[in-house]
């Protein structure tokens, strides 16, 4: 078992405000001041990799990749020295409902399996070297069952956003964002009904394998979030506060921060692309910064990324969370500026070229 | 880019033959001998799996990775701290036809790029620490041109299987196949045509990309190939003579030999696929210990995969061949070991099972 120490950071349970502004209109005026990409950095990418001694495209998404680091890390010769693994925890209301196969007790418990080493997402960062950080989100505060009213005040649903941003001030070169929150699923799916309509059970999976009673109310239960919710659920900020949950929108922070702080992100699976649809929602350029690591076996999450426009880097079949098939991803985007970068050209190597008359 | 001295074999251009025997049937008795999966290592696995903490399944097919590990490695705990790539490089007498955009002297070019760790597969190895090794199959010694007759006698074929089979004398627990050869997409199409029929123009991809005068030329020659061998093609041991490459002759060797060494082996694209093929088409349980690292961006290898019942690992549009969709897989592969052997179990971590009562 991987036995290298994790720092569990916990969030106040009641975190100072601004003293005036409209909290969610702060986040709004952070996505409005979010800067591009850097398209010198990408260009400089495209044209050294036709120089490198492959022919041209032969490296596929791997190509992409690398450009893609470029112009978010904004650094002509990308590089993955410093990836982290960022895993946001928080516990439910809405698990009242029925709506998962494990206890609201495995949140804390699993967040003290990643503290001791135990669990799958440590052995991949112990595998691919990756820093590692948990945050334990007032894991004693279940957010508000949304089938009963709203999972968060803004006041509480900003403050875990902005403590989401702090969470990469030891700085990254790529961050991987995870989660951990029995009855999250059920949170995520009432985001997407949200977002983009259609019925409850479209957006409902098993989560952590629910049976088929515990399948019917969890649709049951969002279909009735959806109903309570009906009059308030234009503004994705909105959508975001009355189904939570804390994890949620702290990935949401995440995201932001690291836009503003050339962190290119890699988004895990169901639960962590909520957050990202959210930020989608309020603006479509918001997450060009962000990868899909996977594909998820849970729920809609194909559906999803194609509304995205995100292309997964990854099938496996896998729905754990935790950051998993972000790590995983993340040992490729380490091997795209490993190749960019350290490829000779043709003429370093003295290759012929395309097409050269033969020696 | 990466220094490290990567040492290359040279194969004698003549190899010494056994005194007695028919060199195919010494073959076919191999591939009859090999050993089957450790079912009982499987299953120690498939057991362990259930209680580690994450819910059942939840890996997908990082979970049967394990088990496929264990089976092949005849270990119940697997473990992957030996990989290992062979790059396998031969000549073409095709290339007379202008089937390929390179010339035939970037062959060796790119074996000394190799060796001086200007190449894509060597970042990859050593951004995930996987040993390489590269192997000059009588570079100066193109095989036959298979439109005017055979690329290799029986005599040589074998030997150079033979050759393949003792690239592994170092050690390994796993094993990642790569080639380089110009003209060598050419052979694979003539190889897959032979085996599964078909106009020849359903197998011949760009390769390193051909215009299309260049493939035009590409699956002339592989109709006329066919035309002239057409004969012989029943048995899969002549299509691989008679086609060639020296190169997939060796990886031919490289699979028979790790499955009698215990060690599993990840193919990569369109060439080295052809060399499962083959022995597909004599044994279709000899390939069994091999998985495919990814799906190519070349020719049909979506087909041949389905023929091998192979799922990709990855999909990245890449078709540069090295070794490197494999090696790229070794690292998902790597991870899926180190998973199953360090995760706690539910009763190591504290963590209460589905359905558990609550605390």
């Amino acid at each position: 078992m991987a036995k290298r120490p994790v720092p569990i950071s916990a969030s106040p349970d009641e975190t100072p405000m601004p003293a005036s502004g409209l909290p969610f209109d702060d986040i709004r005026q952070l996505i409005a001041a979010m800067p591009g990409p850097d398209m010198a950095a990408a260009n400089a990418v495209r044209a050294r990799d036709k120089e490198l001694t492959k022919p041209a495209g032969s490296l596929g998404r791997m190509e992409e990749i690398a450009e893609w680091l470029a112009a978010w890390q904004a650094k002509p010769i990308p590089r993955v020295d410093r990836p982290l693994v960022c895993v946001f925890a928080g516990n439910h209301g809405v698990v009242a409902q029925g709506v998962s196969a494990f206890p609201q007790a495995v949140t804390r418990q699993m967040l003290e399996n990643f503290a001791a080493g135990g669990a799958a997402i440590n052995q991949i960062c112990a595998a691919f070297d990756i820093g590692f950080k948990v945050f334990d989100l007032a894991l004693d505060l279940p957010t508000g069952d949304f089938t009963q009213g709203d999972a968060l005040d803004e006041r509480a649903c900003v403050a875990t956003m902005a403590f989401g941003m702090e969470a990469l001030a030891g700085g990254a070169d790529l961050l991987c964002l995870g989660e951990m929150g029995i009855g999250n699923t059920t949170s995520a799916a009432a985001i997407y009904a949200a977002l983009y309509g259609g019925d409850a059970a479209i957006w409902c999976g098993r989560g952590t394998g629910v049976d088929d009673a515990g399948l019917k109310r969890k649709v049951a239960a969002v279909e009735a979030g959806l109903a309570l919710h009906a009059a308030h659920l234009r503004d994705p900020l909105e959508v975001l506060r009355r189904f939570g949950g804390r994890e949620i929108a702290a990935i949401c922070g995440a995201i932001i921060a690291a836009r503003s702080q050339r962190i290119p992100v890699i988004l895990d699976g169901y639960v962590v692309t909520a957050a990202a649809a959210i930020l989608h929602a309020l603006e479509p350029s918001s997450i060009d910064h962000c990868l899909a690591g996977h594909l998820s076996a849970e729920g809609a999450h194909a559906q999803v990324l194609a509304r995205l426009g995100k292309q997964p880097l990854l099938a496996l079949d896998m729905r754990l969370g935790e950051g998993t098939g972000a790590a995983l991803a993340a040992s490729l985007v380490k091997a795209a500026a490993a190749i960019h970068s350290g490829m000779a050209t043709f003429a370093q190597a003295g290759v012929a070229g395309k097409g050269a008359a033969e020696a």
